[in-house]
């Protein structure tokens, strides 16, 4: 079986992030609302102050056969801030190509995220899961997430277009 | 009556600003979780690359009396990456003290983030309400923004403590 290696994404990523953030905006059956660009992203995540960080998934070619690595998932985060906690990182997404689940690839970024956040003095990461997307559900349940909808109540709300316009008087 | 003034914050505010952090807490019934120190406020929130940034309603004195301005209320926020729009705003915290409520404090808030939003070239702001918290929500609502988690299903997550020093196999 081939090996997978969990490492931080170079600028050339942004063409293979950008085809996995659409593929998982059509699994979210969300894919109208994908706006961004490689351009966007390569100016956004690799200058001098990036908006955010990014790991890939890499599949290594096996010896002596003709293919070279190729990037199969990616879990993409930024640094937030709890005014309880202080610093911490939020996982806005994570994806495996459906042909790479069950290997066990989603749980490596997953602990590769919890790593870089105890690197960085988090003391929590948080991320966001459709409610019918029950095997994510269930596996982050298993790897010790907590379900603050659940348990606590809370709902994700969002202004935007022409809301948010007429907020600012625009 | 003394009319309201929304304001960038400053380090000094740092001490007003954690009180209200306890309140709020307290308000949402869960204000055991609250581990945040003045002075981590004041390094993370107004050094070279700040983690957060807030807005503070600030009540001006009457003219002739001997009370001077008087933080009643705030708004904590941060950029954050939409994979599908690009750069972003979170708005982490919003709080108005109980005895200034009803005077369009809280709306003046999510109004001048939503300026700044604007302003930063971000398409939108996302922020989280506890269900319970009806007031909240219906004025979300009233202004223009969705319950994601009514109308799409998302659910919060959240790794924390033993969980993710585990996950980091730390």
């Amino acid at each position: 079986m081939a090996s997978v290696l969990i490492r931080e994404a170079k600028e050339g990523d942004c063409g293979n992030i950008l085809r996995l953030i659409r593929e998982l905006a059509e699994y979210e059956k969300l894919s109208d609302q994908v706006k961004i660009s490689e351009e966007a992203l390569r100016a956004d995540g690799f200058g001098e102050n990036p908006f955010y960080h990014c790991l890939v998934a890499e599949i290594l070619p096996v010896p002596g056969e003709p293919q070279g690595p190729c990037v199969v998932g990616y879990g993409l985060y930024y640094f937030i801030y709890s005014t309880w906690k202080g610093r911490n990182i939020y996982l806005e997404d994570i994806y495996v190509k459906p042909e790479y689940r069950g290997q066990g690839i989603g749980s490596k970024i997953i602990k590769k995220v919890a790593e870089v956040a105890l690197d960085k003095g988090c003391s929590q990461f948080r991320l966001a899961v459709l409610d019918w997307n029950k095997g994510a559900m269930d596996l982050y349940k298993a790897l010790g997430a907590q379900d603050l909808t659940e348990a606590e109540g809370w709902h994700c709300f969002r202004f935007e277009g022409e809301a948010m316009r007429e907020l600012a008087g625009k």
